[in-house]
């Protein structure tokens, strides 16, 4: 599926920072569209429906995946959490610069369906970093970084498969690596096509 | 030819400001490596031997042709013009981002022996614009800005073979556009491959 605006694909171990640094990039002067995913767990406290997730009812998720809107779901811990496709293909019509924040699977999915996206895999700079991160977090058991640490592993595993991989080490640095990215994006030549023939009927 | 470094070539039809663009790029602090080409015509006054070309006798310059030494070459009004492979590639190996600004036919041989690199067009807004800027310049006849403009149209036909393509309306957004392509494409994933082995080699 050929898009008019840019979707973007991003993924990264927990830990990586990815949360942090899509909130810096939102903050710089490149406009984007955050995509939010649809879930049929309980609204937490402070949780917004529609920023934060669209909270929906099971009847409704299984509906959305029968009529085929969504880009891709999974089941965990009997919730269902899914990319639904109807607004990101509404914000790419009106040459929107989306921002998916996905897992790999996911990631992958999403790439065959939208071809010309760009994806990104956001990297710890060492494993001893991530760690040290996931403790800072100080919520999670020794067992869930374990799991946790174990998860980036397999995640890094598949980062040769992105577009591009940026090393998160130093923040400010990172929001400048993505942000080059998306800018740079948009000069391909296959999204220029339009404006170069334009040029040359109007000699 | 796989490359440590990064080689971006520069093209755009004369008027479409590309050394202008390449000047201010150079200031940045993106560090550049401008190629120098070679040539067997007269130094003229201010010129510098190394910086504005490799100034070579006709005999020097065959030699390297027939030495296999020139990534490509080209004889102008009984003059030789030409890009040596030698200080492209030493630089490459000290992980420098050279930039080499050559016509279309030249770009396109370049791309085939360093597939890796990454090529980028520089439009002009439209054709009144180049007319403007090339009599602007008030140094050309009518026939020459004529002869010109013609041959601006034929290498625009070209751009889309580009990797990117970037308009060159208002010169400081443009700098910023090759600055961000440079910097991106540094991300590539296919450039990436050793850092994130390292993490996974060192978990």
């Amino acid at each position: 599926m050929s898009t008019k605006g840019l979707l973007v694909i991003l993924s990264g171990p927990s830990g990586s920072g990815k949360d942090t640094v899509l909130d810096c990039v939102h903050k710089r002067d490149i406009p984007i569209q955050r995509s939010v995913s649809m879930t049929t767990r309980a609204k937490r406290d402070g949780e917004i429906d529609g920023v934060d997730y669209y909270f929906v009812t099971k009847e409704y998720f299984e509906k959305q995946i029968k009529d085929k809107n969504m880009l891709e779901s999974a089941l965990y811990s009997s919730n269902y959490y899914g990319t639904p496709k109807g607004p990101i293909d509404r914000w790419l019509a009106e040459n929107k610069t989306v921002v998916l924040k996905i897992e790999v699977q996911g990631a992958e999915k999403i790439k065959k369906i939208y071809p010309d996206s760009v994806s990104i895999f956001i990297m710890p700079p060492s494993m001893q970093i991530l760690e040290k991160r996931l403790r800072g977090r100080d919520t999670d058991s020794e067992e869930s970084i374990r799991m946790r640490m174990d998860a980036a592993l397999g995640e890094m595993q598949c980062a040769e498969k992105y577009d591009y991989v940026v090393f998160n080490d130093v923040l400010e640095d990172t929001v400048d690596d993505i942000c080059a990215i998306i800018k740079a994006e948009k000069f391909k030549s296959s999204r220029m096509k339009k404006s170069v023939r334009e040029v040359i009927k109007n000699a």
